[in-house]
């Protein structure tokens, strides 16, 4: 009899940089057997996330590693398989932070059941999903932008940044996005509706700046870092609102970049401006999930928030997709479909 | 007759980095004469503060500046010499906001009548007046530190720090001072009594950090940016809060220095450490001059807060004695005495 099998994607080496599809392994384990109240579910789903480059070593993050060995973690869209548990039925659809596996085992705990007929359950590990959340909790609970300011968005074609652009839309604000490419502006600006786009892979990069911005940035939802980061300070304006989301600039790169020091100029915004810059970590706000869902399902089903998803099929496709993060070439939330739901 | 005379020091030129005694011409003008409601004063102590250096341009400063050729504008302690306002009696003496002058007039607003009985009169330009209600409202507006943390204050001998230490301390902080120069090390531990002060003009500054900080920053009352905050960035705990108040080795170098860039590094604090940095301006602040004089005064007169002042004598002395603000030669408040009270 041929024992069931349990494929995992592995962390193989700390990336030095970028990460490389070597740095992961494919390694195949024996399907685990659900005891009693376990659930064994079957992962159809996997979110591929920026923030898991952090977690693989070498990076500027200050988040724990994963050890070499360990499979990558992260956000999945499962099928219960077989159930040791009464408030979970074989062929239920759950939500679970099990990672880069094919099947995964619970007791329970960590899994929240989803329903099909409401959204197209993809959205659960987009829109309304995590990266939803992170965009709804950084604009509810750490921004109070002035009305009618300029709020900007970087990583705006994102999964949270997106998000984050179109619900600051809806309360009135004149959003900016900054993106990378000629598509992913016409995207903002067209299909997301924003008041301007900035293309920051463009020759002109400075001067569609200072067009898109002429009365400076009241709040700024920052995902990149970086170059990008430096590149908005002179615009802060007195009393600017900013969270720091994510810096996936400079996820791959833990040393300071060579100069000249924009560091100063941070200060000079702090003593003169009084500038306001916030960073808040998502787990520490899962319990805003029902209170997110609330405003932000009926949103999406009456197509006021858009998103994008970008999926990527077979189990062995994750480590070359999840590279796509860091050179922009994902449009919209990445999403490994591995097996039919 | 000779016409009774003001001198001023004026701004002569924008300087080009520190500010040099060039920079300065004293002239001389007619003496003003009151009119109806006026008070003519004679200055007697003027306070040399290193904020007057971004006033002359050329400095990393975002305030206004002051023309060439004005005065040059700041705090004095001043003895009314003729009054034509019912308030203010031929004698009194008052904190004026009239700058590098023998002489000023004012119609009442902005003078400020002190007693002479109840503390020197020079201390109204230090401990009791703006540079104490500076670090007052810092520590008390903008800081909530936690009890029994670390408070790491930068410029710790100097005028604002020296008082933010203390009464740090007397609220049950660890504070530790940073300061430049043995003389000043010695005086923050042994006079101030704090819990350690490290010498960042010695040879084993970053051992001397280390060994100051075996429980990182909990809390950081900056005033001198540079090199200095950027030694302090890797010691932020979780949630550190830091207010800046100063950036002094900035002020006459408005570029961006030469690398490596450190700003990344400073995000990371707020994307993983959640660190909170605010910057306020003493203006917005002059209305809780009375609570800090009752928090703050009998604390004085007890002995419980040590103020140290520098004194300068001759009128003609203020812009070499305004240029030891920069190269730390001072020790305490620095106050020119320019007449007898």
């Amino acid at each position: 009899m041929k024992i069931p099998t349990n494929r995992q994607i592995v962390l193989a080496a700390r990336p030095d940089g970028n990460a490389k599809v070597t740095d992961f392994n494919v390694v195949s384990h024996p399907r685990p057997i659900p005891g009693d109240g376990e659930v064994l579910f079957r992962n159809t789903l996997i979110s591929l996330d920026p923030y898991q480059r952090n977690l693989m070593g070498n990076a500027s993050s200050e988040l724990p590693l994963i050890d070499i060995g360990q499979p990558m973690p992260g956000p999945t869209i499962a099928v219960v398989a077989e159930s040791m548990h009464p408030d979970f039925a074989a062929g239920a659809h759950v939500v679970t932070w099990s990672g880069w596996q094919e099947y995964g085992l619970l007791n329970g705990a960590g899994l929240r059941k989803i329903d099909p007929a409401a959204a197209p359950m993809s959205a659960a590990l987009s829109v309304l999903g995590h990266t939803g959340l992170t965009a709804w909790v950084g604009l509810n609970k750490f921004l109070d932008p002035l009305p009618g300011g300029t709020f900007v968005v970087t990583a705006a074609a994102g999964s949270v940044g997106s998000v984050v652009a179109q619900l600051a839309k809806l309360r009135g604000q004149r959003v900016v996005g900054i993106a990378g490419g000629a598509e992913k502006v016409r995207y903002l600006k067209e299909e997301l509706g924003l008041a301007d786009a900035v293309d920051y892979k463009a020759p002109d990069f400075a001067a569609q700046l200072a067009r898109a911005l002429p009365n400076g940035i009241g709040t700024l939802f920052e995902n990149v870092g970086g170059h990008i980061f430096e590149a908005l300070m002179p615009y802060f304006n007195m009393r600017a609102q900013i969270v720091i989301c994510g810096a996936i600039a400079q996820y791959g790169f833990p040393g300071a970049p060579e100069g000249p020091d924009r560091l100063p100029e941070l200060l000079k915004a702090f003593l003169y401006r009084f500038v306001v810059i916030r960073g808040f970590a998502l787990p520490d706000h899962f319990d805003s999930m029902p209170d997110f869902l609330a405003e932000v399902a009926p949103l999406v089903a009456a197509g006021k928030i858009k998103y994008g998803e970008h999926f990527v099929d077979g189990f062995e496709n994750i480590p070359a997709a999840f590279l796509q993060l860091f050179d922009g070439g994902n449009k919209g939330k990445l999403i490994a479909r591995i097996a039919a739901p």
